[in-house]
């Protein structure tokens, strides 16, 4: 039978899966001659086994009691020893880093008796008993569930014995065996806290993979003043800059510095305490970084002057951290162009390109904090995670601001625009967390005083409650009363780098939505090769349009329409012409008009008169989605699309480097509406200009139209998949209805793994997809392909669509480097040159 | 090259498709040895060419020369001869039968000189003259498109001519040659003439198959006393009655018989009057009905005592007559049972079910006319075709009110309940439209005056206006003001008959929709095997139900929901142990609640306080169709569905003959729903009935549903597809929003051929059912398959449903008997052993 537990110095070949991250990379650096405490790991095999079983599997508990023996064996200490106990550590530790998410127990091993026979034995009475406090709160929180209100990290052993009967009514387990087992029942079952399962839903991962368990001598930087623990990066998590970078705290146990209770000192400060420690971890985390070929994230403990490794990880860091770390390393020959492209998490760059304080705009400084993570954002205070998931979720930006915040607040980080904390450093838990979901954070920010009872904070000098406007920098720490106006970043010669290997090995080409000459510009400044969806309704609003696209609408017939139209033209011929010079030659999909006439009227309140009042009755809706709207339109009033081609028209022969334009028509269901459309844009474009060359196609965004899409490809040189209507009809889903409502039930309670609006569904709208892209083919080969809904920024989408053969993916501005990125990752993992990045990793 | 032309004695090998109906009618009669005016065919071929070419196919004129002459060495006379001319009629004759709607021009050959060689060669001037006046005014009217108004039936030659002129600017044509030149022309365009195109549309005959010009010899029934012209069929249209059947007039042309200017005469009087005539008439119509195996349509001419047949065809009939014919064919030994079943049209069936007038109702008959085509209806008075097809697609019930209906009111007609006119006869236009459209006629009502310009009415006594309310009683002839209440009919025993039969050939089962015990009974009285459909949200209505449920939806947590279910809890099971006593052990597939909650509740300005305004305003959706609705309700709130399950319990435990229940999960789109359900009912079944047994499935009417069919398959015993839904869906159109605005448009316009919601939309609806099937049988090779959309009761569907090997279709029970032989038809169609039968024929 395969062993349930592994030795560190055992080998085994089941790595990451089978032993967790953190057992994976404790067997490694024994391996590697780090110095490391003895220990063991209990396999994801046996986490795995106990969720089937309910309880431990047949034979582990005797596999962890030969280990025992021989941990006993190596350290000389009996477990469970009155005068010198074996002391260990019980950390979870899955295949995937999960920050803060698993419970970890020290200690274990200490009893009553034991902790005089550890006072006596290390002759430090104070260590002993504050090891032993330690262990019974640890042990009561995680293992007994109770509170972490009910302690203190001032109790004395005897107050948190009390706190532990009082809350158990049964006295602190003495027995160390019982305490490791039930430590052990505690990690597994801690796999399925709800917590645990938020954040793996948020991340996409997979329930049943399971954690393994670490068992870990105890090594103590709580022995006084020539004992410490710290975490340190091999290179900065925030910039990507080289050189040693952390935090550590003198006589403390690792735990004072990810809860963030004690605000930690800098690296710098223990080169000059401990000298030799320094020397040697900096040295061993060279190597680490060498072996690893990333950026490593180490926890490590001192115990008198002796340095010990006790984790390292692959560092989460930044999106610009990320990048430099990623072009650096590739510099330095650590790694290839290929696996620097490949380790950057696409949807990380996101931050990169969240707004900043505008250098223009004036403002006080309230108070400041630590820079924990980069970006700014706006929003109202709130001061309890429940409250801010319920706001979020309804669309309002808020800020979450705590003294600190405990896994119990992922809920409220993922829906806040910021979080603001009083106590903990860069690696607290919201700065680990704001970081990895690319959200500005400022940490540890001692002007800032909460009151929950009368819902009062006081930032600095000023007095604001639950709902008053704040605006954090999460690059600098700042913190602002009121909102302030914020700019885009620009971006970063990294970035640039990283972008263009990656435009190197991408097949898909990477279009833009844009419908006006601005984010035309934005777009190619961002990379785009293309305008993939320019929405021509947003040309009928406007003071100077609106009212003429109303007494359109209000005409009572095609003569009337049409002289209103004639002078709508103009102003779409001038919003094309800036969108063919901003776009210089590239190829541009323009769709006509799409949305129901009734969106152009007011609401009915509203009317002028009663021909505008009986009008708008006559166009509202029972399910507008579902109504007289794309090509519907252009083929009851063709004067409308006939107008749009005329303008489109003029304005390539208008501007000057050419226009390579793309006509399409939305909401084709049946082929006959596209053989007419096709004819009508034929008809007016030879009317025009019969020397320009263009393309007409349609949006494939009803399911009929993909199933039929053999016969409408006959009358079309591309198709553009509208994804977000084709989800839509597909699921049956109407996102205004189901976000918020019971899509959001759906999420949360599991019975959907991820929001279909933005990451496409591959099984059923995929599905159709490839239907659309066989039957398409099937009769015009070389029919050009592409998708324009808000998937096209999605990285899982973008892969699905690169596996699909679209010739191209059209996104927001702001996502195509998203997308350029996602799609070069998509050839290396199809040639299996790279693994699915993990998220903030 | 292939001859565009064929003498009616000369063989061909194309049949009804290349030389028409009458043509193919003509031909075979002369072969038979039955008396026929001599004469010849220009194929259908010849059409299709003049559409391509726009003008007459090179070759055919020197083919028709050729035939004339044929023409005047058989009859001695010759074509434009001014002494003793040979005169032809033009008459159109396509493969299918549309009668009124192509035009004959008669007497053909007649000019200014000729007429007064024909007064002498038969020494009828008056005779000759009218001939004359009649062609002027035919040839006018259809070559020269000069409005009917223009010509009167009293005209003199002079006064025909003088208008020819005034409207033409040219004087009549006075060369034979020319006038048959053009007569052809005009036939072959009037293919094409609007009122053909919406006839075409109507009955769903292709627009490229043409149609075929017959130039007949004239024989003349207007020479006299002893001349005469009739319109008989071999069996009465309406009831199936053997035995001639008929009208007759003297001294006429047939256009006179048809047109109804004249009420013409019971063939029994022609008995009397021309007794040979009548015998010879006797002997021939039994010789082709014997010859064709079908009720004959004849057109005879008696010129001077000596019988010509005209025309034979398959008779248009009633339902009922259709059904008595078969029945009593089959019986007489000249066709089979499955003749029998498949000449049937099923969409006509429906007529059979139509209201009558209920016997117990009192009302006064305010006039009379004749009993053209049976059923009863009541609605407004229309006047005009154009305002009656208005109305009455806005879903007003009219009636349209006429002197007489020519072919330009067919699509007045096809949106009226019933059609009133003051002249014409059983075989007027009006009379044979509304027969084959089952819907009640009452024509000649000599009772009836109207006065267009006042928009006034005179029916008997009474004085009525446009838009006032009247009753037709088709069966019976009786007008009735205002609205009298209606009852079903009651089935007859040749229907039993002929549906019997199908039911032996059948493959498909045939289930109905019924919510409640009296529909149930309904299904199980018109042949239905089970319910494929019971909504139990009709359930939640009712005044001792309403407030329960909107006490439901506005409790603010799950106990007050449930305190409120479970007082429903009585109804709904009472409602169920109804419909299972009803079905008495047959199948009964129950489908949980669907509807999105808001349809409880009042319009917002109804609401009775602000708890129930804040919760309807948090209901309204923005496409409600798309939103919180079928299971999504279940899955946020499974106490509904709990308590609907735990209803139906206890309803199989109640009743005494056992039920056969299918549970059915509405709206189903992802395979984690109906997993959560089936677990939910299964859980109640399992508290509440253990003994018992069920079936547990879904709806499939989401496109993922379909796609997704293999995974959903894993937990469903039986797929059943929600047509309307999965139409709505898969087209991306609501059809509330469709019907009446684009729809409309796109069937008149010819963008798409039929409505999707009433004949299953194969290429696309009918392609992701497809998937569904072969996907759900690959997980389940077993799984039920029916179908519970509308157009279950649809004949195309059905057979659609059979060829995708469907177990069941469920239609609304008064579709079953439509269902049941359409399934029947399916089979034999499958098999090779029937063809479509022609709408209404």
């Amino acid at each position: 039978m395969t062993p349930y537990v592994y030795d560190f110095d055992e080998p085994s070949e089941g790595g990451r899966a089978l032993l967790g991250g953190k057992g994976v990379g404790l067997a490694e650096m024994t391996h590697l001659g780090v110095p490391v405490p003895a220990g063991f790991t209990i396999t994801t095999d046996a986490c795995r086994a106990f969720m089937r079983a309910g309880g431990l599997p047949d034979g582990l508990e005797e596999e962890v009691a030969a280990h025992i023996a021989r941990l006993e064996e190596r350290t000389g200490k009996r477990f469970g020893d009155p005068d010198d106990p074996l002391l260990v550590s019980v950390r979870s530790g899955a295949a995937v880093s999960m920050p803060g998410m698993m419970d970890t127990i020290l200690n274990v091993g200490l009893n009553d008796e034991a902790v005089r026979g550890l006072a006596r034995s290390t002759g430090n009475e104070e260590f002993a008993r504050d090891c032993y406090r330690r262990l019974i709160q640890m042990f009561g929180e995680t293992v007994d569930g109770i509170s972490h209100d009910r302690f203190a990290p001032d109790d004395t052993v005897e107050r948190a014995r009390e706190v532990y009967v009082a809350e158990t009514g049964r006295e602190f387990p003495q027995d160390a065996r019982e305490q490791l087992r039930r430590a052990i029942v505690a990690v597994f079952e801690s796999w399925n806290s709800p917590r645990a399962q938020v954040y793996r839903h948020t991340y996409e991962i997979p329930d049943d993979m399971g954690t393994a368990v670490n068992v870990v001598q105890m090594v103590f930087g709580n022995k006084g003043d020539t004992s410490a623990t710290g975490v340190a990066f091999t290179r900065d998590p925030s910039t990507g800059e080289q050189g040693l970078y952390g935090e550590y705290l003198v006589n403390a146990q690792g735990e004072d510095v990810v809860a963030g209770i004690r605000t930690p000192q800098p690296m710098e400060e223990m080169r000059a305490r401990l000298p030799d420690a320094y020397a040697q971890l900096l040295e061993t985390m060279a190597r680490l970084e060498q072996h690893y070929r990333d950026v490593q994230d180490i926890e490590f403990t001192v115990e008198e002057g002796k340095l010990f490794l006790l984790q390292t990880r692959s560092a989460k860091r930044t999106a610009a951290a990320a990048l430099k770390a990623a072009v650096d390393m590739t510099g330095e020959g650590l790694i290839t162009r290929e696996d620097a492209v490949a380790r950057i998490d696409p949807s990380q760059l996101d931050q990169l390109l969240h707004p900043m304080l505008d250098p223009d705009a004036e403002f006080e400084v309230a108070a400041r904090g630590l820079n924990a993570s980069p970006g700014a954002a706006s929003g109202k205070i709130v001061l309890d995670a429940d409250t801010a998931a319920e706001r979020g979720k309804a669309g309002e930006a808020v800020i979450l601001v705590r003294w600190e915040t405990t896994p119990d607040d992922i809920h409220g980080l993922i829906q806040s625009r910021g979080v603001l904390t009083a106590h903990g450093g860069m690696t607290s838990h919201a700065a680990v967390v704001a970081r990895g979901m690319g959200k500005p954070c400022v940490a540890g920010c001692e002007g800032l005083h909460i009151d929950l009872e009368t819902k009062t904070v006081h930032i600095g000098e000023h007095e604001l409650h639950e709902g008053d406007a704040i605006t954090l920098d999460g690059g600098t720490g700042r913190v602002i009363v009121g909102e302030v106006a914020l700019v885009p970043p620009s971006i970063n010669e990294d970035f640039e780098t990283i972008l263009g290997w990656a435009d190197g090995l991408r097949r898909l080409q990477v279009w833009a939505n844009a419908d006006n000459a601005e984010d035309a510009a934005k777009a190619r400044e961002f990379g785009a090769q293309g305008i993939g969806l320019c929405r021509t309704e947003h040309m009928f609003f406007g003071d100077d349009r609106l009212p003429v696209v109303q007494e359109m609408i209000l005409a009572s017939d095609e003569a009337g329409r049409r002289e209103a139209l004639e002078r709508l033209l103009p102003f779409q011929q001038s919003d094309f012409e800036g969108i063919f010079e901003a776009m210089a030659g590239l190829p541009v999909v323009i769709r006509l008009l799409d949305p129901p006439l009734h969106e152009f009227l007011p609401p009915l309140e509203d009317a002028r008169d009663e021909r505008m009042r009986s009008r708008i009755k006559a166009l509202t809706e029972a399910n507008p989605m579902l109504g007289t709207r794309g090509c519907r339109l252009g083929i009851q009033w063709p004067e409308i699309y006939e107008m749009q081609v005329r303008a489109i028209a003029r304005a390539m022969k208008a501007v000057n480097r050419g226009a390579q334009v793309e006509i399409m028509h939305p909401l084709v269901g049946f082929a006959e509406e596209l053989r007419r459309l096709r004819e009508l844009t034929e008809t007016v474009m030879r009317e025009e200009a019969p020397e320009l060359e263009f393309l007409c196609g349609t949006m494939i965004e009803l399911p009929r139209a993909a199933l039929c899409a053999d016969e409408i490809a006959e009358h079309a040189d591309f198709f553009s998949f509208g994804t977000n209507d084709l989800t839509q009809t597909t699921l049956g889903m109407s996102r205004d209805d189901a976000e918020g409502k019971f899509l959001t039930f759906y999420l949360e309670d599991g019975v959907i793994e991820r929001n279909p609006f933005e990451t496409l569904d591959q099984d059923g709208v995929g599905a159709i997809m490839r239907i659309a892209v066989e039957r398409g083919r099937s009769t015009k080969e070389s029919i050009q392909l592409g998708i324009c809904g808000e998937h096209g920024g999605d990285p899982k989408s973008v892969e699905f669509c690169h596996g699909l053969g679209l010739d191209y993916v059209s996104c927001s501005p702001y996502r195509v480097p998203v997308a350029r990125l996602a799609a070069a990752q998509a050839v290396l993992r199809a040639g299996g040159r790279a693994e699915y990045v993990v998220a903030g990793g």
